[in-house]
């Protein structure tokens, strides 16, 4: 198994997951008052940015990750497969939470539900972050020991802070839904490259 | 990040969103007459052809500008995500445009409606575009300044026709139809190339 | 535009456009009697294996007609997506095919517009190698002219039987769909490479 | 026809076929009690669970065989489109297995429905390795002929032990469900190169 192959097929994954978004926006229930049916639907087009967002970001941050990585082996593989199940599941927490919000029924069951996907999904990172780095398996030679061990932290501390959107969900959904857009925009502004880069100074 | 990777994931969900068409058109809702319930949803067929037309012509346009790129960075790639958000999202209008036309209800909203997400969309190029050409950014060294001008021009005064494009959604959404189909007829000619050997002789 | 990323995209959409068939196989209509359910379904299987076969092996011809082109241009590219965008409609006419055979309602009617999609499709087929293949535009050197005037009396011929087609579907549903897959078996057999070898001996 | 292309393909079709498993969730049926309407569809998330593995590691395998074959023909094409065509039928019992599951109605059907739909992707498989090694047809010459006897004693067995789940679903679907699961697991440890690196010690 080739490392460019692994990543064809995640990317792949990636981008298809990312498109079936669109089908998490439901029809809408009246076209006598489109107007009203169109924008009553806010909270469905607010959670398909989020998780465009999201998946997005991922996929940015899943060719980093495997950039540090100088070969894979079988188990990586497992590994990769285990994460990539929960980026194409998250299409469906997503459909609910929108629909959530959208009845007024639901909302926080919906919110905690968003959120222990995506814990699942940290957890998935989590593992493979390790598996790889852990006693410099897969890492190439020029990879900083400082750097390692410091996205070992982050990769631990971000399936913490997953858990912790669990709880911001019983709490009220709307936040919840606004945490995890903006969690991926810290994902987005790269915090692994800045915070190396901070250490190396 | 490497331009190939950020193309081949674009071309992806290009040819994805535009693959997902298909479950625009509804299932008919009358088996006993299918003549009939097949030809009444033209209209479904009608924003299925111009949406595939748009979708496609614009994939290929994505080509033609990134290769005018000579490298890319990270704020690009948010952009270009921000780009494929509204390609990823257009099922839906297409859809919800079919169904009010065929239903005679609710028409102009959608024409509006379908507007609205193609003007995000020409907002995302214009985005695109100036980020990554202002200053000359990321522009290869051989590309002309006054090509780059002109396109300045047309990308700006795309976004203005496409605002055009929701004022003639209020007034009749056959003829928003149409237009939009004739936009993506007239961007399939490569308008910029034509302006550019224009100015250029 | 490459000739690598044109055919890139369009295997793209070919292998996107065969696995969404999948969604053309309804939900059983009734659990209590699951079996009875399932195998009353047995025309949606049928018009699932026939379109499969369709797409599938349409795929492979794609090949063989682009790796005759020595180049590309523009104008190929839309007849491309012309192409293309008879293949990504094929689910449609699929399930509505399966669905009526099921029903027992407007089989015929399901049958010809199969058979119409089907023959647009063929007719861009034929516009799609009249325009590479006349005059030579598109064609390497040593493609030889006998096989150019072969090829292109098959390809208009192919429309033709397409036409005929829908007059089987006017007939007898059943038998149309069994002849698509009679047509398709037989495009298999690259017909194009067997004459023309044989003409060649 | 080279064998990037078809292993691209392939690998096009294996990654959307996984995606869609998403699809085979149903949305939940009340609001109002969404925890429950969420819990109460576990059957749903594990034949997603077991679908998911079963595609993903036979996307693994597939890369597998195919590294043995030194060239491809015209025929391994279609052997390859009928084993596809078993791939991206998954989906649909994999939906069936869970609604039955849930509803508590036809679940022995169900899992023999999917066992069924397992077998032919057993027999597939058996199929294309028969057609590529037997009198060592696509095989590289440094192929040891140990492993070749071994490999299509392995895939003949295969198809036995997928007809023995169909008993299994007669018997009780849950337990069936799990063997498929473990099935998978099983053909994740790479035996073909266990076995087979056991024989040349």
């Amino acid at each position: 198994m080739r490392k460019g192959r692994i990543e064809a097929f995640s990317d792949g994954v990636f981008a298809i997951a990312i498109t079936l978004l669109v089908l998490t926006i439901p029809e809408p229930r009246n076209y006598h008052h489109l107007t009203n049916a169109l924008t009553d639907q806010w909270p469905a087009y607010a959670a398909y940015v989020v998780s465009f967002a999201v998946i997005g970001i991922m996929w940015l941050n899943h060719h980093t990750v495997f950039d540090h990585f100088q070969r894979i082996d079988r188990n990586l593989v497992y590994l990769n497969l285990a994460l990539l199940a929960t980026v194409v599941l998250l299409p469906y927490p997503t459909r609910v939470f929108g629909e959530a919000l959208q009845r007024g029924e639901g909302e926080r069951v919906a919110a905690v539900f968003y959120s222990i996907v995506m814990t699942g999904n940290a957890v998935a990172w989590a593992g493979l972050w390790l598996y790889g780095s852990s006693r410099r398996r897969l890492l190439g030679g020029d990879f900083p020991e400082e750097q390692r061990r410091t996205a070992t932290v982050m990769f631990t501390f971000g399936t913490l802070i997953y858990l912790a959107t669990i709880v911001v969900g019983i709490l009220n959904a709307y936040v919840c839904l606004a945490v995890h857009g903006a969690l991926a925009v810290y994902y987005a502004l790269d915090p692994l490259s800045r915070w190396v880069s901070r250490l190396t100074e």
